[in-house]
């Protein structure tokens, strides 16, 4: 076992050994999604919504060059207080390994890390995508690309909508990862119910999307993941009619004050979080213990030893 | 065995254990490509081209959620009539055997799916590719992603002039995908024998394009498919006068009528076929014949059993 | 053993059952991208850098449809004086070996054979990349996309600077490529030493190179490249002042001449040689030898067998 393998947290090894559901996490919305001392209490609430229906949490992350699957409390608590944390997508893992750096997992991270550790379910708040002026700047999220290449099931409540929605529901089509609602047709627009777009396929209890996972392992065709858009309730949501202004103001303030590249995407989400009175983060954690909770019940439902033995899983 | 495994038609599983070649071959043209009942008449055509030129048709399909390698004649009649048959790309077969839909594979799942059935060559018609106003819309066809990770020969008329030729061509080479003209440096444009751009390798018969398929797997560096692109010759070509006024009518009803996404594409064909008195789909008709047969040929060449045996292929 | 095997020289085979460090070197540089005489001086050259450095020069190309990892230098004379050698990417090499051609491996194709036999380092001067206009034009180097699959480290001084160096940076993080300057956070800017961007990681030794290796290979999650820049030291670059102002002329006579396509790199480039009066095909130079050095010392120091046996490296 070399100095760079991965580690397992010990509560993911024994779920491991006993063949138990297990459902990864990231740790960017621990270190960068959400503010301090927010951050922490929900990372926290994330881990124990997976464990209240049926899985066992495996947060990804890097400590000291450590990649490890499944941080411990005081870990996960290291990089939510700790400075100089390093957002860490599939390219950076094997830099930051060799630089002993701390560091959180991006959704592409975190699937890669998660798929190949035979992880199959990933819960977390909404992907990357393609940013507007793209066709310019080709920014375009590493998100994407691995997930076309990861087989992994992605419990979202779809792209952030400060991104080109249209534009990246597109190039997951055409990298070849797939895409269904669960219990809807239609696309979700991350803070609000209803992303604007239609989608395929409607998938709707964890037994079917367990069966996809299944399809998908047998077949022998495809690699991609399948992104799993998880709408929140209507009366969840963003009242749209905020959102859309608040967005439509966050994209004017982008171009009077010059904001481009890296710069965009946390002014969008300050502009957001100031502009909504922090509504919009509250919605944010909504999502994120919404998608949990159905990610660990479609780990549960995948998982055939687990269902041998008879338990039965939180609805 | 699970429930979601490939299954493979009679024909094709007696083809394997003989060791006789096989040509895959799409089940698109049949459900959406063509008009009732042409479409079956013509499905049944294609597969007889293949045997009379010395291969075993494999048409791939999914009926009830079962994906099968070689539909059998009653199944392809049920595709040929049925409605609500999905087209199914690579991402979709999962859900959609998870969904029991019946469905039809595109060229990009039809590749998949034969290649990791160990078949090496699929005719088809023309490419899907980069669609004009991508660099807006993002609108690329997924045939373009998956084949540069799938080790299969494509022939085909070149991609469908409706599409952005050029772009494509830009595409299949940052992708890796080979590009090789059949008899000709210039990449064929579907309904007329000139596409407009050089391709950079010629190949000239049925044992050349075998030959590529070896080194490729010989040499085991690239991953990627060989679209072989088979002109119409000059005589059975549509009137490329009448094929340029008829696309440049189409471009502009699109703007007229505000169509755009997933309407262009119909749009446009059902605009070739009217404006063309149907002389749009009888070229169709040739176009697939000719690569059926050159691609049963190019699959006879590449099977040394079979060619142990002194067989002589029709040339 | 087939007719299309990748060959070995026999101071690779050598060097391989030793346990030696090997790096590969690419041959577009000496039949495409350096003028006559020089081509061959300078491959001999870049070659001796490799050996005086502690490693074994692999220098890859195609001799009569054969595939070879170590040309000879009688190969290497052959390639540099022919006519007629084809320029060959990762989709270029089956074609090419049934068609019977010599040729030289780009960027990609060198990568992709190197690595499959199991070379790690790399050295080039420059990656290709995103050509300008490329939003229209869609002209992107298949470098980028090769290198996302492609386990090794790249030693360059960046990417050509007549391509869109951000919209390559983008693309380069979007395909997963890892990035990092070798004792410096700027990206270099091949005949200058700064080339306008930051980068995320800094790498100051050949050790510390080696451990990112062994780290990607521990982890066993990515599968890409690490392009590493190693800028020229800032009193060997080309004059910036000159660089710009060459550029900025080279640019316009384009659009004034209505140069296009794949006549714009060898137009600029012949522009820089003769507007320089030569002095950027030194700084050219410079940076290939440079580079190979570099990645000498990085093969020796990834070679454990070989620094078990107390070799002391040049530094
Ligand atoms: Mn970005
Ligand atoms: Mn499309
Ligand atoms: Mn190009």
């Amino acid at each position: 076992m070399g100095r760079f393998t991965i580690r397992y947290g010990d509560h993911v090894t024994r779920a491991r050994r006993d063949g138990r559901p297990v459902v990864a996490l990231e740790s960017t919305i621990v270190s960068h999604g959400l503010p301090r001392p927010d951050n922490l209490r929900v990372a926290r609430e994330i881990e124990r919504t997976v464990r209240d229906n049926g899985a066992v949490p495996a947060t990804i992350g890097m400590i000291g060059g450590e990649l490890i699957v499944g941080l411990s409390d005081a870990q996960i608590e290291h990089l939510a207080g700790a400075d100089g944390v390093a957002k860490l997508s599939v390219r950076d893992l094997a830099v930051a390994a060799a630089s002993g750096a701390d560091g959180a997992t991006t959704v592409a991270a975190t699937s890669a890390v998660a798929a190949s550790a035979g992880i199959g379910v990933f819960a977390t708040g909404g992907l990357g995508g393609v940013h507007r002026e793209a066709s310019a700047t080709f920014d375009e999220s590493a998100d994407l690309t691995t997930l076309a290449r990861t087989p992994i099931v992605v419990v979202c409540a779809g792209v952030k909508s400060i991104l080109d929605v249209g534009a990246t529901l597109e190039r997951l089509e055409t990298l070849g990862v797939s895409v269904a609602g669960y219990g809807t047709r239609r696309f979700p627009g991350f803070f609000v119910t209803d992303g604007g777009f239609d989608v395929d396929w409607q998938l709707d209890s964890p037994a079917q999307v367990a069966a996809v996972m299944a399809a998908r392992e047998e077949q022998g065709v495809g690699a991609g993941a399948l992104v799993l858009g998880n709408p929140l309730p209507a009366d969840e949501q963003l009242d749209p009619a905020l959102h859309d202004r608040t967005l439509a103001e966050g994209l004017e303030l982008l171009a009077r004050d010059g904001v481009t590249g890296k710069a965009v995407t946390p002014f969008l989400l300050a502009h957001f979080h100031s502009s909504t009175e922090g509504r919009s983060l509250e919605v944010n954690v909504r999502i994120i213990l919404r998608n949990a909770a159905l990610a660990a019940q479609i780990a549960a439902a995948a998982t055939p030893a687990h269902a041998a033995l008879g338990f039965s899983l939180p609805g």
